[in-house]
């Protein structure tokens, strides 16, 4: 019998050590709002992204004349071109650019996993393809939550239990770690209406606090986009 | 309007660095089946327990002369009195001695845990006394679930979201950090038959590899004592 693949999740980029192995795919998730943010960007038209963790580097790359993305506790950065919103990417400015993004929480996990064997982004808007291509793979699947500030988050975790609950459909492939199992529960109890559980959440709070509910409805949309954006030494690219 | 007090999950001892506040009260839970296992000492007349990290002090304790619980991975040590079984601290052996114990997991959340503002054991079989008692406080909680070698566990977590799922329930006095709240969902979708869902984590697979259906049944069974054990200096007491 062939040995089965593991769906795991880790809940905090804090964990990662804990949970590293050199063979698995990592996919990198950071629904509010960063991932969501990177697959919008490709979608329109960005040619590469590089992520980065500090406002330092950000700054560099922006003296550089560089496009620069710059968010922290939700707030864009001011000196830079965009923020951490979705809707600031939907822009004929990046069509064909390399544009820097450094955000509170998901360039923080990019960071960590980085020596991962492979690392892609996730969001919900493009989940579907995320998942068939996982599923072509032969590897071991690491789904890795940004949080907040290294603390748990209902909204990343809620989208990790719904990659989860899509693999470990097929029971002979794959088998879950205790995280995948938990999500995947967490997933399937809110699946009908994850924006019940997420509005109660405190970054949604946070959000909502800021004026930007039209982001977070934006940021639950399934498959604005095909794209699977994956880690290419220091730059982000459209999978090939 | 009186500031609504803090229910928060901190799924990893590793986690602890971040969750940590000076003010609340932890609550340690290794349900399988380190803090099961303390209750129940504590249950058969144990007057301390002295938990420790490493099997180095557990050895050198036993030196001196100490009843000592030594586990890992499952395995009661050679060489000393007891494993991480309830069943073996059912034991008149124990009453009114000082017992020392190291484990896989739950010594060492305890030790992460160890400058806490207070420190309190919680199991399924002291759950109401746990609750009845926290909610007598007024202080933030955060519920220390012990994991497995540092990975979240579901066993731990759907204690967790228990205790979180009791105390919440008083909206007027607590809010929930996300963990709190996903972990009271999973709770809420499992709580009919933990069983269940405890059945297909990977630690249950683990015990009942090693014949260990029996501890996994009576860790899992609810109000077996009303007595809390609480950390003072290095003793575990019993609270007064």
């Amino acid at each position: 019998m062939k040995k089965k693949l593991t769906v795991d999740v880790c809940l905090s980029p804090y964990l990662y050590p804990v949970y590293h192995r050199d063979d698995a795919i990592v996919v990198v998730i950071d629904i509010l709002r960063a991932t969501s943010a990177i697959c919008t960007a490709f979608h329109y038209g960005v040619d590469k992204i590089i992520p980065v963790a500090s406002v330092e580097e950000a700054t560099e790359y922006k003296k550089q004349g560089f496009l620069v993305g710059a968010e922290r506790n939700g707030i864009a950065l001011e000196g830079f071109d965009f923020g951490n919103s979705p809707y600031s990417y939907m822009s004929d400015k990046i069509k064909g650019e390399t544009v820097v993004i450094s955000t509170t929480n998901g360039t923080q996990a990019i960071e960590a996993s980085r020596n991962a064997y492979k690392v892609v982004i996730g969001a919900f808007t493009n989940i579907t393809a995320l998942c068939n291509w996982l599923k072509l793979q032969d590897r071991n699947v690491l789904l890795l939550c940004s949080g907040w500030k290294n603390r748990f988050n209902i909204e990343d975790s809620l989208f990790a239990g719904a990659v989860a609950d899509n693999l470990l459909a097929d029971n002979t492939k794959y088998k879950s770690g205790d995280a995948a199992l938990a999500t995947s529960i967490l997933y399937q109890s809110a699946h009908l209406n994850p924006y019940k559980y997420i509005r109660y959440s405190s970054h949604a709070e946070r959000l909502a606090a800021l004026r930007l509910k039209h982001d977070i409805k934006y940021c639950l949309t399934l498959d604005q986009t095909t794209i699977i954006p994956v880690l290419e030494g220091k730059y982000l690219v459209k999978m090939a």
